[in-house]
């Protein structure tokens, strides 16, 4: 148990890191960029209160946890804001290792677990998995759209580039959910 | 189903908010102080890792719920650093109000599911909010070991107060714990 102790205590010191990684969207008011540990902490929430428009099998405490851990990979592999156009797969070998890496720092079944998890999130075949996706791309719609556009401004992105990049991801987890917010952000488009 | 998630999504732009409330703990490095968004993320993580060491009847999905949501009545009330002197009766009054005020921006069942959650954590009393608690606290031991002191610099704190403030708290959450970061704790002190 004190070996235990030791490797999670050093895992826990380890992600700390995730609160210096920038990501692309501006946190509410626009003061500055919003890093993936409050981000993680968001989208939870998200989860949470949104869990009764999600398909009936998906079982919200495991969106949660897969939420909490998907980003710890940006620790080694930074964050690639969604509508910038990078080298794929590059950058999905640099995640992978980075996986293997921080996840490896807990003792075994623990590690195995969580890699297992974070693996599921980003293959979005699962039901639980196709749920935390959806949650993670509709957090920045309404952080840009509070903030007047946001990341939209920074790429130019179109509300057509916005429904192919992120409406069919959000609208696969929960169609009521990108009804809703598509709306708002047709309402916010026009406006610009 | 819409007109919840108006009250959803209006909730989640209001959280926002946590992400510019400051705490007296530096994130690692030292480089600034951590903000309550990312440190709820923190402690959602070391509940999620450290599992095993919470009593046979903690449910540690209720556990991690709690601590998503325990610090967002500092939006309106502010955070108290533990180690500082404070009129605690008008605080936890400013709480209550909080509590009130932006739970009370959800639809009415979650509402109350929420508002509840929240008390219970307060009150202590449940196996699951006792190691929340625990949990609670010990995340800033460790930052404040990692960053050579911290807000125990910041405050004067001594090992005695210490055990007394936090120690407690966190042995009646998980013994194991405790007494593993105690010792942590007691190298750190001998050493300033």
């Amino acid at each position: 148990m004190t070996e235990n102790l030791e490797q999670q205590f050093a895992f826990l010191q380890e992600i700390d890191k995730l609160k210096q990684i920038t990501r692309a969207t501006e946190i509410t008011g626009g003061s500055r960029k919003e890093n993936s540990g409050e981000h993680s902490w968001h989208i939870a929430m998200y989860a949470l209160i949104l869990a009764e428009h999600a398909a009936p099998d998906v079982d919200i405490n495991r969106v949660i946890k897969m939420l909490l851990i998907h980003d710890l990979v940006e620790i080694d592999a930074g964050d690639v804001p969604i509508h910038q156009q990078i080298d794929v797969e590059a950058h999905e070998a640099k995640e992978r290792a980075a996986a293997k890496r921080i996840f490896g720092m807990l003792p075994q079944d623990q590690a195995e677990a969580l890699h297992d998890l974070w693996t599921e999130f980003e293959a979005s075949v699962t039901p639980d998995a196709i749920f935390a996706k959806s949650i993670d791309r509709v957090q920045p719609v309404l952080l840009n759209i509070a903030n007047g556009g946001g990341s939209w401004t920074d790429y130019n992105v179109t509300l057509e580039q916005l429904e192919h990049r992120v409406g069919q991801k959000v609208a696969r987890g929960s169609r009521s959910i990108w009804q809703f917010v598509r709306q708002k952000a047709v309402q916010f488009f026009e406006t610009v």
